[in-house]
């Protein structure tokens, strides 16, 4: 038995999520199935992060354990070459005694991505939040260290979410602007479920003025989910990076 | 009777390229089928460039003429709202009285994507170049200089180039590597059907080692199509903004 470390690419929008569920294809269900079709075995796959329908990952990682013989190399051809036409790549493939890619994870990186403008997405359809109301990011950033640390995040949490505990540390939450798009960079070492898009979803009220950082903060404090401004749509957000105590996979700020 | 000027965005993937034909959808037609259902007239949009199928448009300049009177805000929103669920977006609309799209422009810019990596694109399917030989980007950049300025490109035009001079002055080539992606800069008063494509394809050859700066320079000094290396594929071409006289549009270099 060897267990392999794969970072995964996928398009998150023919997706019901990360995870295997009984109705819908999942990331998950497909890099299983091309498992099956390579070594007959019916095996888990676990990732750092399961992330929600039409959310995407540029740098997901993940382990498996199978039992026949295989070199990294060869294993992730064989994943990639039955992938296809399905829109997850696998990027490295290295083995990984002992390795978990999900309780040994110290922080998950996500971005989030809005593109400020009135006119429709072409080229971003479904990559992004379209915003057309005018954002001033330096507002939505400032607003966003209000977040950042140790709190009990019951008011970005949603109603599915399965944690035991609502109190999470978020490591950064950084937004700057770049042309007409936003980009809001998310780290923690873990996220409740919903965390990153209610976060977003209120910053977004934020630049637009309509909250101050004090309401931000306020619905912070009131550990209410009926104190959520609104919760971004799943197109903007994608799963870009994770470190572990001696790695670090995909996307990182300085 | 009104002109206006659009900046456009578009996904070449569904489209038969800019230009309408005879067969298959073109962004033209698009465009064109929506200004009609608005305004019961048939016109023809005329742009700064006539990209090729699945090539891609982030700031495209067009121009437009109609009778029935309109502010720039509402034409734009009215072809918005029937361009869906194209990929096509109208970015800006302006009233441009006596202003030509396409024989007023002095630069048109364009920018090819290359992804350097082995595995295939999740993400950036159909909007990129995958190329899994590792590209020297510098060997590339160097070599691209010696197509700046003015030449012959009879080696880098299609067969079915319809311009009447295969003279043409190469502005700017520039290539730079971000991580396992390499982007293309290239700029000129105008281009050779497949010019960029052509140029990009051979590039990749120097950036493999397989064609050294020299090679590059004896192709382009053959002035013989039988001496291109290879065309690069539609996919990771994107016009990107042009310059008029008084009039910058879409992206620029510093």
């Amino acid at each position: 038995m060897m267990r392999f470390r794969l970072t995964v690419e996928y398009d998150g929008r023919p997706f019901q999520g990360w995870q295997r569920q009984g109705h819908g294809r999942s990331v998950q269900q497909a890099i299983e199935d091309a498992l099956f079709s390579i070594c007959g075995e019916k095996t888990e796959v676990v990732a750092a992060g399961r992330t929600d329908a039409g959310v995407h990952g540029s740098a997901m990682p993940a382990h498996v354990e199978i039992e026949r013989p295989f070199t990294p190399f060869r294993l992730m051809e064989a994943l990639n070459a039955r992938l296809k036409p399905q829109p997850v790549s696998i990027l490295e493939c290295a083995e990984a005694p002992g390795w978990h890619a999900r309780f040994d994870c110290i922080q998950r990186r996500y971005i989030y991505r809005i593109i400020n403008r009135r006119a429709p997405l072409a080229l971003a359809a479904g990559m992004a939040w379209r915003v057309p109301a005018p954002l001033d990011a330096d507002a939505m950033h400032a607003a966003a260290q209000r977040l950042v640390g140790r709190h009990d995040f019951t008011t970005f949490r949603s109603a599915q979410c399965q944690a035991n505990s609502p109190l999470r540390t978020l490591d950064r939450l950084d937004v700057r602007r770049e042309g007409d798009e936003l980009l809001v960079f998310a780290a923690a070492r873990s996220f409740l479920h919903h965390q990153v898009r209610s976060m977003v979803g209120c910053l977004k009220l934020v630049g637009q003025g309509k909250w101050s950082s004090d309401d931000l903060a306020a619905a912070l404090a009131a550990r209410d989910r009926a104190a959520l401004g609104i919760n971004a749509p799943p197109d903007g957000l994608c799963f870009v990076g994770a470190s572990y105590p001696d790695l670090s996979v995909g996307f990182t700020l300085p």
